[in-house]
C-alpha cells in the first residue's frame, strides 16, 4: 500500500529545538526583552536552532486589560526589532508571544516568528480566545492556523486554548506540519492539558510539538510550568518541572514516517463525513 | 456568560454501566452468546443498565476474512434474536460487536445496540477500517457516527480505531452525546490509545467514553485489555488490567456542566476556520 501519511512532508528540517519555560515573575518588558537575549544565547550555545517562549512573554499575561493594552506594539514596532537583532546576534530563531496592537487599532493575543536572520516569518494571531481573561483584553484572531518554514523544518504555531481544539492541530497535520510549536500560560487546575491533551495532539497528528508554558505566579494564577518536546508517537522528549527552566530536544521529521506507518491517520480520514464539523451554529 | 456548552444534552440519563473485557479466548459464537448472557446478569446483579462488550465480540475478530464472512448474520439474524432476548430476560441494555451481512451483500464491522426490551436501537459500521486487518473483511460503513438514546442518556457508538480520530467524538459531541461508548479490540503496541488517547477524547467533548477491549490473544496479535471508563475531566471511574474483567461506573450527565463551565469547547469553536477538514483529497 502506498504511505501517503507522509506526503506534504519533508523529511529535511532536522534540528535542535529549545523551550524556554518561564519568566518566573511576570511583566517587566525591557526586563522580558533582556531574558529572551539571554535565552537566545543559552539555546545557541546547546546547539538550538528554534526557541520558542511562552504566551504574551514580553509583557506579562495576566496584567490586566488597560496595561496589556499600553503595552500592545505593532508587528513592527521597537520590540520586534530588539527580537529580530537577538536573533541575528545569536543565529536562533525565535517565536514568542506578545500583545499585538493590529493596523485596525485592535490588540490581539499574537505570537511572532522570526528566523536567524530577522526576518519575521509569521505572526500568529490566537483564534480561540479563554474565558474573560482573553475576552477582555484581546480581539480573536481571524485567520487559519498559521505555518511557516524555519530552516527546511514546515512549522505550525498556535497560542494556548488554541492547541485544546483538535481541529486545529489537524488542520496543520493536513498541511504538513510537522511541528507544531504552541507560547501558552496553562495555570491550574488545568494539568490534564499539559500531562494528556498535548501528548495526545502529537500522537493523533504524528507530528512534534513543542508546549512552552509561563511558570509562578501572576494576579490569582498559578502557572503550571510542565513545558514539553513531544514526539509522534506522544512521548516526551523533554518535560520541565515547575520553575524557570530552558528544554531542549532533537526534532527529525524522518522520525515521523515510522510511528504514521502503522496507523496513519492522516491517509485514513475519511473527510466526505466530517462536514457536522464546519458548519456554523451551536449544537441544537 | 450564557452557559452553551451542554445544549443539547439532557441533564437526564444517569446511570449505572457495565463494560465486559474479553473473551480471554476467541471465537465460539455459541460460547460467546453465553458469554453475553452471564455477563449481562453479572451486570444486572450489579445494578447496571448497560453492558458494552468488545469489537467482534460475538465470533472473534482475527480469524481471517473468510472466517468472518462465514460467521457474518444479517442485522436481524439469529444472534441478534438471542442478545434481544438476553436483554429482555435481564433487563440490561446490550452493544456487542459483530460481521453484519449487509442487504447489499458485503461484511461490515458492526456493533448492535439494543434496549433491555429488545428492540435494536442502533447499528453502527466501522467507518474507519485500520490496515489490512480490517480491509481484507470489512466493507467501511459510509454513515455518520451512530448516536441513540438509551434510558433519556444520548449515547454514541463507534468501534475502535474509530475513537482514535478526534473528528468522530467531536461530531457525535455535537449532537449532543453525554457518553461515548466504544467496542474495541486494541492491541499491542498500542498502549497509548488505551491509556492517553481515550482519556483525551473525553476531556476535550466534556463526556463520558466506555472503551471495551479485548484481551488475550488471537493469531498473533496481543489484545492490551485495559477497557476503561473515563469521565468528562479525562480522569478514569474505572479500568480494567490486562485479563477477563467486567468494570462497572455510574454515569451521571449532570457532571458535564461541572467540567464545561470553565473551558466550553464545544460553545468555542470557530467551525467558520474548520473548512479545511471536512475538505476531501489527502494534503498535498
Amino acid at each position: 500500500m502506498e504511505d501517503k501519511s507522509c506526503s506534504g512532508r519533508d523529511a529535511g528540517g532536522q534540528m535542535r529545538i529549545a523551550v524556554f519555560q518561564g519568566p518566573q515573575q511576570g511583566g517587566d518588558p525591557a526586563r522580558n526583552l533582556n531574558l529572551l537575549e539571554r535565552s537566545a544565547r543559552q539555546a545557541a550555545a546547546a546547539g538550538a536552532r528554534l526557541l520558542v517562549c511562552p504566551e504574551m512573554f514580553l509583557t506579562g499575561y495576566a496584567i490586566g486589560p488597560a496595561a496589556v493594552a499600553a503595552r500592545a506594539e505593532p508587528v513592527d514596532g521597537p520590540s520586534a526589532a530588539r527580537a529580530a537583532g537577538i536573533a541575528r546576534a545569536t543565529g536562533v530563531a525565535l517565536l514568542y508571544g506578545y500583545p499585538e496592537r493590529g493596523g485596525d487599532g485592535r490588540v490581539y493575543n499574537a505570537a511572532q516568528l522570526v528566523d536567524r536572520d530577522g526576518r519575521r516569518l509569521a505572526n500568529h494571531r490566537k483564534t480561540h480566545l479563554f474565558g474573560t481573561l482573553d475576552r477582555d483584553a484581546f480581539a480573536p484572531g481571524q485567520g487559519p492556523p498559521t505555518l511557516a518554514e524555519v530552516d527546511g523544518l514546515k512549522l505550525g504555531v498556535l497560542i494556548c486554548y488554541d492547541v485544546e481544539f483538535p481541529e486545529n492541530v489537524r488542520l496543520l497535520a493536513l498541511q504538513g506540519a510537522a511541528l507544531v510549536a504552541v507560547p501558552t500560560a496553562n495555570m491550574a487546575p488545568y494539568t490534564f492539558v499539559c500531562r494528556a491533551l498535548v501528548p495526545a495532539r502529537a500522537y493523533e497528528n504524528h507530528l512534534f510539538l513543542a508546549y512552552a508554558n509561563r511558570c509562578g505566579h501572576e494576579d490569582e494564577l498559578e502557572y503550571l510550568g510542565q513545558s514539553c518536546i513531544v514526539g509522534p508517537d506522544g512521548t516526551d522528549l523533554a518535560r520541565a518541572g515547575p520553575g524557570e527552566e530552558m528544554i531542549l530536544a532533537d526534532v527529525d521529521p524522518a522520525r515521523i514516517a515510522d510511528w504514521s506507518r502503522n496507523n496513519p491517520y492522516l491517509a485514513d480520514r475519511r473527510p466526505e463525513l466530517y462536514g457536522g464539523l464546519a458548519t456554523p451554529g451551536q449544537p441544537a
